[in-house]
């Protein structure tokens, strides 16, 4: 990419499509920089990124004065004018519309169950606000269903997502189900650990990403450290 | 498209994806044939839609034995499968990702709102469940925030979502914005009566579609009058 300025990635590793983007970036060895907003200290919504991003969300992408917004729309940009070994987006028809299939069911299955873990296990205790047993065993028992409809309906026999080779559904997915999620004890807690396909199955995404997934989890470790620190008393 | 068959569209025309799915083969002369499974008799649960979509959801895509859920993806695959003009999912990188920013967008932003709406304003009161005023208060802010940031940060000063022609992004957001959301005093209300911007756009959208909008708003229109009769007192 002789002429091109590297791409401008701006990030909050706290967020899973932050890291999405931040992994993908690296495994492909597209040229970036990083610009860390930290969404903790408001740096979303100060003048100069508002100016970026009227949305005041992360990940935001910048290349050569293009801007773009949406992990979703960043990844599939990237994998489309970068120069990204096929598997990841396909160009056949039908292997790509499996992945417009997940990364769209993502939305609104996923990502929403597990925000809303996240939430009631780590934000509200945060916060000071105990949370509701009532409301979480209504977000566990959708993290459930959830988790039954992406074994048996995405994954099924096959080792990725999408069929025999890691796509952008594989890494979209993977950095929602790290197991990252705190109880409110503050003990570490698995959401997949009693799903042993699924746990296979990010093992294999965790593998075929290697040093990118590893490096973009020291950074998480590092933030939540702090984070959980000051938001005490977890 | 010689030696290929008709694809198959599972549809329920209540359904806001489904009328896209509809409107983009008919605009398009994609040939096709209709399977209409009524969500509200429970079609969408027996055993032979189960095992072709063990999801239960509409709308579903069968062409030549693929089968395709999710209509993000089913209108992707379409645009490139079937020889469509380039405006509605362009092959240029960054034209693209702006379809794509606004397909991911539409997801968690106008789809939740207009589906809130036609809850708290349609399906509720017909189920003799009195809509909460403090919620449905809170319904309609998030829906006019949504609706100021589609004309703000997407419409802008273009005559359409995403530039200068018509795309999948004002397809999928004009079936969410269609002027049929009934009152719970069945009087009509249109979420886009006082934005004269937005109007102009649906007015222009609904110019582009030409016959092929007025056919699925004739369906639309004859179910949701045997619907709202059935489910009365609306």
């Amino acid at each position: 990419m002789a002429g091109r300025q590297a791409v401008k990635a701006y990030l909050d590793l706290v967020s899973q499509a932050c890291r999405a983007m931040l992994i993908f970036l690296k495994h492909n060895k597209i040229p970036h920089t990083v610009e860390n907003i930290a969404i903790r200290k408001g740096q979303h919504k100060t003048p100069a990124f508002t100016k970026l991003n009227p949305m005041q969300k992360l990940p935001v992408l910048e290349d050569n004065g293009f801007v773009l917004t949406e992990s979703d729309a960043i990844l599939k940009y990237l994998a489309t004018a970068y120069n990204v070994p096929d598997h990841w987006y396909p160009k056949l028809p039908e292997k790509r519309a499996r992945v417009d299939e997940y990364t769209a069911w993502n939305h609104t299955n996923t990502h929403i169950n597990t925000s809303s873990i996240f939430l009631h296990e780590v934000l509200l205790p945060c916060m000071g606000q105990p949370t509701n047993p009532e409301n979480f065993e209504k977000v566990l028992a959708d993290l459930d269903g959830t988790l039954d409809k992406l074994e048996n309906m995405f994954l099924k026999n096959q080792p990725f997502l999408c069929g025999d080779d890691i796509s952008l559904a594989d890494l979209l997915a993977v950095c929602e189900l790290i197991p990252t999620c705190l109880s409110s004890h503050g003990l570490e807690m698995d959401i997949l650990k009693d799903r042993p396909k699924l746990l296979s199955w990010r093992n294999r995404v965790q593998s075929a990403l290697s040093d990118s997934f590893d490096e973009a989890h020291s950074v998480v470790y590092q933030i939540r450290e702090k984070f959980t620190a000051k938001l005490s008393p977890c």
